[in-house]
């Protein structure tokens, strides 16, 4: 497979799953970065997104719990937890994630993770849940 | 309900998922910290691991993405690789999330996940991977 | 005891400690994840920070240096070291913690806590210390 | 104050804090990197922890707090609880303490620096806690 | 060598290398932590980028990494971005920097560190890059 | 460029950078996650390493600082300490990149990448330091 074919199978996924804040992060580093911008696409999108081992919203479950645990990464868990509304993960299934993911990386982050989702559900007018 | 009752919930649900992996921390807790073993019970299985937000196949893959970014926890992650195979996902699907949390935590992070599932996976006999 | 024995215990606590700070939060919870706000009133308020183990002022030094350490916390520091002043830490006690606590995390996140130090302590008219 | 006035009084803090633990770090960089073990004397011991603001053993609970939270710090966890008994913080105020940072940094972390506590209590003679 | 002198010494290194973005943070601690001022001028500046082993930009290439992995730290890297080109480093210099961290740390926190690297060279007029 | 080309040249770099230790991860990798082998090769060794921006002993400089801060990752510091080694950093110049990183990483995590660096050092017959 070519780098752009990869390319190429990874934009479409881009597209599929993060959606406009996907491209929004693509466009930001266009003029500093282009190339890391295109290694996310080929490899964390064509490569590691496209592989048939677990389902999207499995894949969605997985980056929740990474980006909480992580912590400091409230950007991107913004976009994929519109990426995990993208692809069918519910905002209840969403909220239940990130109170498990706060067993290990504890309440701070937890809460940290729970405000970003609050904004992206009242962006989507999601909110309140029932 | 009681904390008794919590207690005995989360009793189950660690026997469940964890099975011996998760007694043997709790009984390791017995002569320093038996009442931190008590919440661990009450809280996080009595309380969340309980819920039914979400199942537990998918709780595991979020306790696998938080432990994979969290770093140095690798004797946490040894028991949930062995309850996420307790719990119905598949070697290869614990393969894959891994892979798909060192996008965000990284090579390092991901590659100490992936030898603490080697050697889980081959204390239960399940290598090599086809 | 009864969940809703541990939740008005921990409600106290929260009150007496964390004052308006923390039920801001509780409040910001309400209408996407209620129950992640009663598990944090009943679990970190109602058990641990009831028990008699360690006085309030001590327990806010175990927060400071955790929050510190953590990165990326600075709201739920924010929280705290207005707790750290509600139970009769003084502000240069919270401005030696944080000093110690950077040599374990590093200047950067010292640097961090200790400007979110600065907001509360100008919230409070606590500035300049002498 | 001279470099050598700091580093005589770090020497005689890290002697009556850290113990033969402290120097053991200390000898074993003797080789490689003198200067870090001096500048960790001379800084850490002769500046930081001459200080007045927070006695000894509040001091060792703002590390506690600290390498509990950073996580992968298990040897200096223990000669820090070794430090924190030895500057009369009880076993039992240690256990409250890892449990209180355990809701800041997270079960797994919380748990890791409890099994490091109970090395030391063990070695130090100091199991069962009643 | 006296406090003085290490001052002395580290103030000129501040200058040198962080040049008015130093200084800033140094008077930002004045009504607050004097003393964690005159520590990071001391230490950091005047005891360790004061040694001979590595040349400047060098030495801006470790911080970068360091911060890039630590998360969470953008305001010191914004400070040690500026630092870098200060130096020596070239713009381009920086990215590559920033992405070959990004291997070992993840995306997001590449990703973090990229747009305050954006941030910066901007206000220095140095976008687009070629 | 197809992945095969990719890979290829990313066996070339891993070979002359990290060489028989990372071999040794590529073939630990062999019976449970091959594609994480062959992409650390294709994007991080491939992609990555192979472009001109930045020379190889600058390269291990930053691989020194992410993983001195990330913290937790002492196998994959080994594995670069040797590199860094193999590209024609000198022992005292680690050494003094790993103290430079303690500044931001703290004195814990700088203690663990020295101690690793000791072990590295000692296989190689490079102590004591002059």
């Amino acid at each position: 497979m070519s780098n752009s074919e990869r390319y190429d199978r990874g934009l479409d996924q881009l597209s599929a799953i993060d959606g406009e804040g996907g491209h929004k992060v693509m466009e930001a580093l266009a003029d500093i970065a282009p190339d890391f911008g295109r290694y996310i696409v080929e490899y964390a999108f064509g490569d590691i997104y496209s592989r048939p081992g677990l389902d999207a919203p499995r894949r969605q479950l997985v980056t929740i719990g990474s980006l909480t645990a992580l912590g400091g990464c409230e950007p991107q868990l913004e976009v994929h937890i519109n990426a995990a509304l993208n692809v069918g993960l519910t905002a209840p299934e969403i909220v239940e994630a990130i109170m498990h993911a706060a067993v290990y990386a504890g309440f701070p982050r937890g809460l940290n993770a729970m405000f970003t989702a609050k904004k992206v559900f009242g962006e989507r007018g999601l909110l309140p849940l029932a």
